[in-house]
């Protein structure tokens, strides 16, 4: 049994891994082993696995990570449009590459049911999660007359998150050739919103 | 130097390895090493190595080889919209799951250029090239007047080939709450094509 302070203290340390972890993905990219990450965050590869048994674990937190920064720094998701929300959190990752490779990381070996069975879940959820946000917007556009009643917003969603993505990943690989604000502004002509974008 | 007939023959060696692991696949998804690839379709690990420096060399050429079979099924590219070669394009890949995990495979391992250099190529210039065809078909919708003609081919374009994408990769993880068919039908609203989609 742990006592109280070594809980904390071993919920600490692994706050701190998680966050040296993120730094290092959104500075270098995530193609590296266990171990490796270990070495480059300065941490032993006997204590990280105490933490995390297995490199999806460490990158699904790592993601999680994130996300609960971005949702602090955000405070609650204003009434903005599912493609508004879309380009706001493109334009976030501009600045950070290496969490676009993790994002694409995940979603890739999430494929792999088998093989990654913790990304697996944990991308499926949050698919479901972000679809039924962006569908929820869609409905608020319908309800201010501005996106038509036709629209079904599940087909919305699923279309709006599918172009955020994808766009992220062509513009990480030929950054002067793709805009993905002005992609994405495309589409919210069609998905206009009940706000400013 | 080989003469004409063992080079034909090396050719053709070439040509079913490439065969058999495009069917490997599409039955069974990419995650294995050049040597378990080898044991699966009933080559060494020496002759598969003669044939592909390198795993990624192999994926990148089986995803040609299967371009190259739907390119000779289908003729000539049809006038239809960017929207409906994307409908086409992803219709016909609903039977083959394992090819939309080895695309998403190549465009992740494409964001590693310094570690998969000969992937991060093909994939850079295969999205140019996708994407120069589908402003073509935005260009010929703005001509025949069904497409706005103050939207940019380019930017239209990266959002048609991300949303066709994006969309593929949610269907294969959650089927049935995602239907690529119909958000993609949504999109072709907005970029309307001058023929039927």
């Amino acid at each position: 049994m742990t006592n109280g302070r070594s809980y904390r203290k071993g919920a600490q340390r692994r706050a701190q891994i998680l966050l040296s972890a993120l730094d290092l993905f959104a500075r270098r990219g995530v193609g590296a082993s266990l171990r490796a990450i270990g070495e480059a965050i300065g941490v032993s590869h006997a204590a990280l696995r105490y933490y995390f048994a297995t490199r999806d674990e460490l990158l699904v937190e790592v993601y999680r990570t994130h996300e609960a920064t971005v949702r602090e720094e955000g405070g609650p998701a204003p009434a903005i449009s599912a493609v508004g929300l879309m380009e706001r959190s493109a334009e976030r990752n501009r600045s950070i590459p290496g969490l676009v490779e993790l994002y694409a990381t995940l979603t890739t070996d999430a494929l792999q049911a088998e093989q990654h069975p913790v990304t697996h879940r944990f991308v499926h959820e949050r698919f479901r999660r972000v679809r039924a946000d962006l569908a929820e917007r869609v409905r608020a556009g319908q309800a201010a007359g501005t996106v038509p009643a036709d629209v079904d917003p599940q087909d919305a969603a699923a279309l709006v998150a599918a172009a955020s993505d994808g766009l992220q990943l062509q513009w990480l690989l030929d950054p002067d050739a793709v805009d993905v604000r002005r992609s994405l502004a495309l589409l919210e002509r069609l998905l206009p919103g009940p706000g400013p974008a």
